[in-house]
């Protein structure tokens, strides 16, 4: 179970060993099981009790640092078939979409539920996380990734194509991981309630451009497209300077709200010039 | 109060009316009361009841959308005296930090509460943000804004130089966004637990080499320092390209993670090649 | 005309001023002309003589450097009435298709002349330029600007539709800063030599996809697409950072040549085990 | 002899071979030698002769296109000991130091040569580059890369240390490839004709900093630091995007020029509000 409170290492914890080179193993703490790699073996029992933060060494004298795993770290080492979303992506996907302690968001495709267990992460639990996925194998994987993570009570996983429909309605966001989320506007359209949340990610400008006519044709408005480059630096303080390479293209984001155009009849309205409060907020930028 | 669930914009509410030109104003309906702008005046009566995502006129015609605002519109229209972190920045942040649903964050300085703000939300109504500030007015203006989103029970916000240490000690993550973190380091090392998360952001590179040296000195680990870019596209399906300009600097991240180096005595272990159960996860990347 | 040699401000001179605030004034020294601005006026005679590099000022005491001006300048202060070409995209062009001294370059359209004066600076008094335009406007300002130069003896222009076909064949290399390059792909095939040097620069990504099909489709190889990002800093010792804001987009640079693919027919060859010279470079990457 | 003019491989050109993969062979024609590597043989004498452009075949059935390299895939492709400067680098720098036909540009270090190419190209033959080197071996290995690009009488290599000053003075650009440039100022101070273009390079942002506080001192003015950003895209018509990954970081461009403040005593002038020919050029950007 995926905790990130807690000072000390404890027992169904998910936990993370760093060796060197920056390798990252990520597991379980299971009483009288063992951590094996080519740089030898540690006893869970040696890490259940631990303060989280500190070194420890294998039985063949290899370093580890104990920590407790972030959410990219996760992200990134998570069992997977298919190509996930960067924690640079999650993130903005998360505070631009409004996603949330207590919020519903539903999403499709479920893949291998990287997506899945940041959102149902971020929802916490009073919130919720339905997910549609067509493809039986790719659940399971999810459905191992999420149990792993102890997020899975937070999720619905649904067997299914969403070209039929998504069961819910008035949710507040929704998130395609799809090749085509411009085939099924329709289908968002029912289920994401008005002015909520639409999203997707997509690896060519062709797809954004076709996914950007549905968008319109289905009256929605808002509509952003960019993309995140996030560039590393080596972190020498006598040498600081970026990375020589780094991750140019993950895809283009497409955010958009589905709104409902009014007829245009101006509201009968008679300003009180006096009103008492009146609050005119105008950000002026 | 800042709401994102529901369908129906209600008395109290955090509502943005969003008129022509993407011109953004956030406000908390209330009964009685009127919006005002040279386009018009609008009801907030007109508005309470209403769907959220659909179209209203002011009583000259100008239309306007109503919607729930964004946590990337609220920070970026927020009434503040100093620079505010992006969301591009922010949902980095969130993630990298593992800050979400119950967790206690600490961060100094409060600055107009922006961050405070998105933190709050994050941890949701079970986590806690402690935030410090030394600039009386700061804190006021930072009052302000918690209120007006109707986060403020979720923080604790304390007037006071941190020079003389944090309060609190077990912390989960510490994000300082001060000009000269560097100062505080011994601080944030009681303050925030073994293996937590310590974040930070500065404009220049000179400011980061200070930091890395003091992080390196005080035993921090896992140090990394990256930047966010951010490029939008203009949202035309037959004319799909970047916008002319963008912002191209916000500031440098830099992440770290307190660790403990042992002395350097192997583990004693006799390793079980028959243990029933050895998870070993090798991520192979 | 535009002279980068030399030491000394001479009758003729291509000169600039450049004044507070970076402001930039070009012109031609001519004796007995003056120089206005609402900072005071400068007497071209008391400038002619004088070396490069020195402060002079107006008679009403404001500060000005003389100095030569930089292609780069030049072409940011270009009279122009169309987009231009930015330095950092130039550069990349000439050094991409190898344009040099003594080459044939084949422009269109002209435009005001900006890339084409970048061109004719390239390839010297013993290399040529010859330039299309379909607007005589567009060309009457191209030939002012090329006149201003001095580079002007080294432009053919030409007033015509390039739907028509090119009058020149084999030459090294074609650019095309037109809104539909894709329009004339037969047309660039008969003038530009097999194995020469095609490029274009495009605004959106939706041409560049139809550019790419048609240069699929008339046998060029090598297609090459790309965008340069020039980020500046601000020159400040202690506190040095990237500026708050970019240019983010002028345009996709598109790059290709032309190929005559053979028949397939192995080449008959008896290698020579034995061969006294034989170089074979393999630069292993 | 490297040479983009022509339409027919001669003898002595340097011709490029390009097999499947993109993989380049860069080598001189020569009557009787043969192209040897693992996907068969080709005779010099059958390539001789041959249009630019064709695809010619190994003994074993290998397609190959016969082409003239372009000057960045001789620069990636030199043999070299050292870092180069990459086509990005080097168009911006010939454009923003005003490097061209005829320009006398001097050069610290040599290296292997590939800047010093590219210099050498674009002054032609009738411009000169003088390049200094400290090491012997370097020196060697640059000749080999100038002769072989029939380059070499356009260069002047100097075998010493620019600590002990450069012979030429009032030279047009000058660009310093150390790491170190901040050492030379006072050196470069009196190579450098007033007015002309300074330029340099440097990975780390500690060096810059340094190097901007030397030129301040030693009144440089139009100080610029920026850097390059290439990014590449998949020519596919139907799936146009960025490839997944790029070069983040080559180095920061430095770029100044030496002025000479004059003690600030007004110009005499008397404005001759009715001169006859006045010529005020205001951008007005």
């Amino acid at each position: 179970m995926w905790n990130l409170h807690g000072t000390v290492a404890q027992e169904g914890d998910l936990a993370e060993l760093v060796g060197s080179a920056h390798k990252v193993y990520i597991f379980n703490l299971k009483s009288g099981s063992e951590f094996h790699t080519h740089r030898g073996v540690i006893l869970h029992d040696d890490l259940i009790g631990k303060s989280w933060g500190i070194q420890v060494f294998s039985h063949l004298g290899s370093p580890f640092f104990l920590m407790q795993p972030a959410l990219g770290e996760i992200l990134l080492e998570l069992p997977r078939n298919t190509q996930i979303l960067y924690p640079k992506e999650i993130g903005y996907i998360l505070v631009t979409m409004g996603i949330g302690p207590g919020q519903h968001v539903l999403e499709a495709g479920t893949g291998s539920g990287a997506l899945t267990s940041a959102l149902a992460f971020a929802v916490g639990a009073t919130g919720r996380v339905t997910s549609y996925e067509v493809r039986g194998e790719m659940q399971r994987t999810a459905i191992k990734n999420l149990d792993r993570l102890g997020l899975r009570d937070r999720v619905t996983l649904k067997l299914g194509d969403i070209a039929n429909g998504f069961d819910e309605t008035g949710v507040d966001a929704l998130f395609l991981d799809v090749p085509n989320p411009f085939d099924y506007m329709p289908q968002v359209r029912k289920a994401l309630k008005q002015g909520g949340f639409f999203g997707s990610i997509l690896p060519t400008t062709n797809q954004v451009t076709i996914l950007l006519t549905a968008l319109r044709r289905e009256g929605f408005a808002f509509i952003d497209v960019c993309e995140i480059l996030l560039r590393f630096y080596k972190a020498e303080p006598d040498k600081l300077r970026p990375t020589d390479r780094m991750v140019a293209h993950t895809g283009y984001l497409i955010f958009a709200r589905p709104v409902m155009l009014s007829q245009k009849e101006p509201i009968e309205i008679s300003p009180n010039e006096n009103a008492g409060e009146v609050d005119v907020i105008d950000p002026g930028c």
